[in-house]
């Protein structure tokens, strides 16, 4: 962590002033200790908003209802259920989602305009709305109620994933906290990535989306548990303005801390994310250096990161380097071959393109820990970027190939 | 098959006439019952030449050097072996290779430019020319030695691919024989697609080029395992003429048929691919219509056949839709959900976007045969498009995660 940011001891969403938060069960998971499937995200006064989404053509109408409320650049609260994605149910799926907001709005008390939704769960089944209409009201919003937030958006996650850091802007300290479930369609039909991030920071709208694009860029778009993308993904950034100041001019120092805690935050709950995927053992590191451009480091190492046989290979801690070598040729980012080093957990396997002698225990030994780091010096620029990727284990083939039925 | 086009028993590269193929074992590979490793194909005369190679930045020099030769237009011959990929080796691969080919084209008696030359099998090990060069006397090559050459090129298949099929041009029999071996990079290191078509047309070389170009956009661009691609991926067809008879001249009736005969050799060959990939259990056909444009039922075909999950969810027979609906909107192609229809085995599961009853027993019943067809209907165009994937299995993330240690 830059010595900047201080990260909060079990924080979450409510660290950031003027957040309240809450969690309730409604029935739409299966019931079970802890087990909660309806949240509601609250800021005691009008936020400054932005927010990414899918840009899967199938889209839940959740997220549709959300994009088109994100347009006014501003919120006050958002509703999430886990459990139904409200997705392909034909015209139902916006009333629903259009009611699920109303129903949340009229419990704390505000315009259901300011309110977005999402939803995240089974594709093909209609939100069970009898179920939510009677349990809205049970979500108790409370400045500690983060981490029921958080898990009350869990799907298959084995647990709840949320963080908080703060650091000083102008002498005044600013909380960002975030809550994230999910990866991607990793967990199928409980399909998406969902991440909801509160600061107290002062933002004006379009700092606040070129901010969470950078974020975004260096943390959700550099993760692959399996290629696929949901139709519910939704990632947005609530700024509230309740520490105080003035708005965070872009191309200040503060602006400058306040994109590295926000960075941080993205790139935590990502890598949290990619390490809960599905049956997976190791996170994998890709860490791209020398390119040409920025671009050709970011799809060199996303390219690495998401290949079947890269990952399948971490799983039986492979050093497998031809793969490696194959992933990054297809990225099609500018290379000369004989310049290539390749590295596993920083031992050099691979110089000008070609196998140099080590010790296969070694490499093998070090991969047999929680993280793996492969580093892939391309030698011909100075840009660089780092990807995250799981392991393919038979534990990930099982579980999607028994889903639903 | 179209009603012209037979298909000849028993048939391989050597049924078009004026092709003689052998392969022999020169310890490239683990020895055993049957095993080839270095193969040849020979035409008698000059034969116009037209060849697809992978678009990967790595790529063997095997390639390399065949691609300069390609584009020549017309070659005599091919050695391709088995067990070593001859790639990452730095500066021997490309002399290796040279030598390969010079080699080859002593031992049949031709210019050494006359030679293309394949590899495939472990990346990162240099090519074994004690071996070959002791071994490529030894290649008998025959009229009836296509088979041998189909056995020669292969790595982890289980068995070789190949078959011819003939049709009438203008009143002439012409032949149309193809060997294929292995897919993308579903066996690692053992990379690579090869594909050899040999025909006794008479051809010029733009015709065959655009014909070999129609060819493989409809059958190998159209087939995916697991992502990957190799650094070695080589498709080329030699038409030496020996049918006799002028040149096909495109637009004309001869045209079409030659174009079906070799579309239809590519789309058995890489089907059979599919149908051999690591682990796999079942045949994905995927079958998109109604689609806007050619592109756009392409890319949808292709992101639904090339799904993890929906590729896992066949391994359990599992009509999990909304992983097909997730695919298919991911694809970006232009749709509307509300007009959307899926098909599994022609038993309807989606009408207008939305699920329609239908006796789960019947469609998991349909999804326990060899192959399994996905039906989309977009309903919004007439451009429709076909693409093949093998389904997910335990199997596959074992074999791939215990290769090379």
């Amino acid at each position: 962590m830059a010595a900047k940011i201080d990260l909060i001891p079990d924080g979450s969403v409510t660290s950031a002033a003027g957040f309240f938060a809450g969690g309730t069960y409604a029935g739409l998971k299966t019931q079970g200790d802890g087990v909660l499937d309806l949240g509601i995200l609250l800021s005691e006064r009008s936020a400054t908003l932005a927010a990414t989404f899918s840009t899967n053509r199938i889209l839940s109408p959740s997220v549709t209802v959300s994009r088109e409320r994100a347009e006014r650049g501003s919120a006050r609260a958002v509703v999430a259920n886990s459990g139904c994605a409200n997705c392909c149910v034909g015209d139902q799926g916006r009333e629903d989602a259009v009611e699920m907001a109303a129903l949340a709005a009229r419990h704390v008390g505000v315009d259901p305009e300011d309110v977005l939704v999402a939803s995240t769960g089974m594709i093909g089944v209609e939100l069970p709305m009898a179920l939510i209409r009677q349990h809205v009201g049970n979500v108790e919003l409370t400045a500690e109620g983060g981490h029921d937030f958080a898990r009350s958006i869990m799907t298959t996650d084995s647990h709840k994933k949320d963080l908080a850091v703060s650091v000083e802007l102008d002498g005044r300290r600013v909380t960002v906290g975030g809550a994230a479930k999910g990866v991607g369609m990793i967990h199928p039909n409980m399909a998406t990535m969902l991440c909801f991030i509160a600061t107290d920071a002062t933002a004006e709208q379009d700092f606040l989306s070129t901010a969470l694009s950078e974020a975004v860029d260096l943390s959700f778009n550099m993760i692959d548990v399996d290629g696929d993308q949901s139709t519910n993904d939704t990632v947005l950034v609530l700024a509230n303005g309740a520490a105080g100041g003035p708005a965070i001019q872009p191309g200040t120092a503060a602006a400058a801390d306040f994109q590295e805690a926000l960075t941080y935050v993205c790139t935590e709950l990502a890598k949290e994310l990619v390490r809960d995927g599905e049956g997976a053992q190791r996170l994998i590191e890709v860490q791209v250096s020398g390119a040409a451009s920025e671009s050709d480091a970011r799809v060199a190492a996303r390219e690495i990161a998401s290949s079947s046989l890269v990952k399948a290979a971490v799983h039986g801690r492979d050093p497998n380097w031809g793969r490696i070598m194959m992933a990054l040729g297809k990225s099609g980012a500018q290379m000369d071959e004989s310049r290539i080093k390749l590295f596993i957990n920083g031992i050099q396997i691979v110089h000008d393109g070609k196998a140099i002698p080590y010790s296969i225990d070694a490499v093998v030994g070090a991969m047999g820990g929680s993280e793996v780091t492969f580093g892939v010096e391309l030698d011909i620029g100075d840009a660089s970027a780092r990807a995250w990727g799981c392991d393919l284990t038979e534990e990930y083939v099982t579980f999607n190939s028994a889903y639903s039925t």
